[in-house]
């Protein structure tokens, strides 16, 4: 698949076909984030879709319109249970006036009802049923009393009333649901009740992991000295079903070049993430083999963390090269793999994110020329009590930023933006804050 | 497990251990929503819990303080790719200064480094890889030239710079997660870095669905006249695997005494939802089976729609009284058993909507007496563009709001609560609207 970016896009942000060897030189010059996210945005195509049953369909998203085949209700039916009789004969029912009706054969939910209502008759029916010939109403159960083959009630019904009719909830051939929607529980149940069981869905992209780093060990394993366990995979599992991709894969693999070569050519995935090994150290191969076996687009961000952050393509893969530091690899991850892999799925590229305005407590500092990724946590505010979900939330950083400090992230509520033009925000700026856990 | 309700509470609102038989006579009293939502409190143990592999602990809740067995990292180690040396001497150097240092081995990630840094030395050193004994501190590759065995650097380091020291990350014997949260991805790998492989969660609730109705089939059969296809199931799937509930049955059958309490009494589930005859019907079997083979403690509930739900327990399962109309099956499980199921998972009870605050565009009707669950959706301002996340929404109920109509929530984008003492909301009235979308 070839990469949509304009040349002179690329070209003018150091986003070229072969950036050079970085490796022990560092980046002479850096993307910039907008750079970056325009290429994820023009080389992220939708996935193709998949046939599924419905009850499998939760939170998928559709590849084709619904149109329904039929009515819902498909009959005229009780929305309550009760007699279904002639509203027009229950002028005038009251407490103080009882009328009496005669009771014919029940109307029972499923099953046809061959009684005909006529004047002066009801049918016992309850909810679904379907409404008998010569009824047009249902004279609710609380308002009536059964004895010896009579029914006594005592209010009235208007004609159509408690009656659920034919199509009213859904006519046959209206549009239902359009392609591209996520679907709620309810969509799933509207399907159901067209009698809808399989559905056309996007399919959910592939998306391999390639953990590289010979210090690292897995956390059942005996650590040795110099060891380190390794927590990216887990980090990376968890934020890539968020974002509807399928870890088909995780290559746990050593600092060698024919390794990581081998993990990143062979086919099947349609994004292949690699943890570790992306920056300009002498045993940082990643970039090297993606630019040798396909495009490295984009080497090194003009942001914190997750400056050595890489992009390009192997195959039919999008590859996404993240620092091995383990806030930098959430950071990039965030910022360009799982925009890539929700645009694959169909869905928002948007942050899955709640967003609260705040107010910072505490100086946040940044650069000009870079975007930072300030992790916050929330503080009492020293404003007057206030509540509701309008109220001032006061925010400040958490004190440890450094891009190898996972606990930052686990200490913090969410995270602050800060634009490459600012150079960070006072006591008192009013910023949006991004929380880190979902709504409940 | 008996009731925690304290008995004079019960008897005020009707909630007793035995509630008269309704059937065909309609509910004498309603319960309010309020000690329905107590009774529900009251009646849903956090579940035991269980371990798990790290990797399947997303999302899910700890049931144990994490002490750090180790700290992170455990070494000092290089937090940049560059040269290890000792920072004080590398004072003065700059690019009309540039200081030369002569090359030891390269230290490694994941392997012990022999060397030791001298005056005037230093070693070659990737990210991750242990600080060998003399250095202390890391001069970034970008700064350096490296020609036959010397390494040239044109800037200076102070003494601890680029270098992460041992439990900066985490110190051994700190609590680094408590009890009760619930995973976030970061978490996840937090704990891999502490080599924590399996962790004890919150077991996730059991609950079994019963949904009956002589009239039902599902999607993917042959439908005859006057039979209708089932959608509660496929609604309620969604709606408990979003609260942390596990489906482990799902039993569909026919509005048959025996083959409802059969299906009721089976043990094994934490919470059991039956839908459909919960109401007051002929044919509304399960209040009847509930108060014979447990307690039925709450039978019809002051609210539209859902008024005839139903609560109790059978042997060690909460039951929940469903009704059949699709909307106010909906409303049910998500005002009662959900949050029941989300009280057994350990999470907060608080509903997993997002909420917004919101104008009233057209009037919202409500009686006093009754909580109403207004389904609504958004419509253009009429104010003044505004813009971001405080900007003001304009919603309108949606046109057909029959508890039968489950189009009404597929077309509708949230919904609003009208409290038991409010007769509904004029237009231009400020309210709280719960978002039927997750964010993204």
């Amino acid at each position: 698949m070839p990469s949509q970016t304009p040349k002179q896009h690329r070209a003018s942000d150091g986003a070229t076909d072969a950036p050079q060897d970085v490796r022990m030189r560092g980046f002479q010059k850096r993307t910039t984030v907008e750079t970056a996210l325009t290429w994820v945005d023009q080389n992220s195509e939708i996935q193709s879709s998949e046939t599924v049953a419905l009850k499998n369909t939760h939170g998928r998203v559709l590849a084709q319109d619904i149109v329904a085949p039929i009515d819902v209700p498909s009959f005229d039916r009780a929305a309550m249970d009760g007699y279904a009789l002639r509203g027009d004969e229950t002028t005038g029912a009251g407490d103080y006036n009882p009328l009496s009706f005669r009771l014919l054969v029940e109307s029972m939910p499923g099953q046809p009802c061959d009684a005909e209502v006529v004047s002066g008759t009801a049918v016992r029916i309850m909810t679904g049923a379907a409404i008998p010939d010569g009824a047009d109403a249902v004279l609710p159960a609380e308002y009536a009393a059964e004895s010896g083959g009579v029914v006594e009630i005592t209010t009235a019904v208007a004609p159509r009333k408690h009656v659920g009719s034919r199509g009213e909830d859904i006519t046959a051939g209206s549009l239902v649901l359009r392609s591209g929607r996520r679907l709620r529980p309810q969509d799933v149940g509207l399907l159901a009740s067209l009698g809808i069981g399989t559905v056309s869905v996007i399919r959910r992209p592939k998306v391999r992991l390639i953990i590289t780093g010979n210090e690292l060990i897995q956390p059942d394993e005996q650590r040795g000295t110099h060891q380190i366990f390794e927590s990216n995979s887990f980090v990376l599992q968890g934020l890539i079903r968020r974002d509807s991709g399928n870890v088909h894969k995780i290559c746990h693999i050593e600092d060698d070049c024919s390794a990581i070569k081998a993990a990143l050519v062979e086919p099947g995935a349609d994004v292949i993430l690699v943890s570790g090994g992306s920056s300009v150290g002498a045993e940082d191969h990643a970039p090297t083999i993606v630019a040798r076996e396909g495009q490295l687009a984009i080497h090194g961000i003009a942001m914190r963390p997750s400056s050595p952050t890489g992009l390009g393509r192997v195959g039919g893969s999008l590859v996404c090269l993240l620092p091995g530091n383990p806030v930098s690899c959430l950071c990039a991850y965030d910022f360009f793999a799982g925009r890539s892999i929700r645009h694959m799925a169909g869905r928002s590229a948007d942050w899955p994110y709640a967003v609260r305005r705040a107010t910072v407590a505490a100086k946040i500092a940044s650069a000009i020329g870079r975007v930072d990724y300030c992790r916050v946590r929330v503080v009492p505010s020293e404003k007057e009590a206030e509540s509701g979900p309008q109220r001032t939330i006061d925010i400040k950083p958490v004190s440890l930023t450094g891009a190898s400090i996972l606990s930052s992230t686990t200490r913090a509520d969410g995270f602050v933006i800060v634009p490459a033009d600012c150079e960070g925000y006072g006591v008192g700026t009013d910023v949006e804050f991004y929380l880190y856990d979902p709504v409940n």
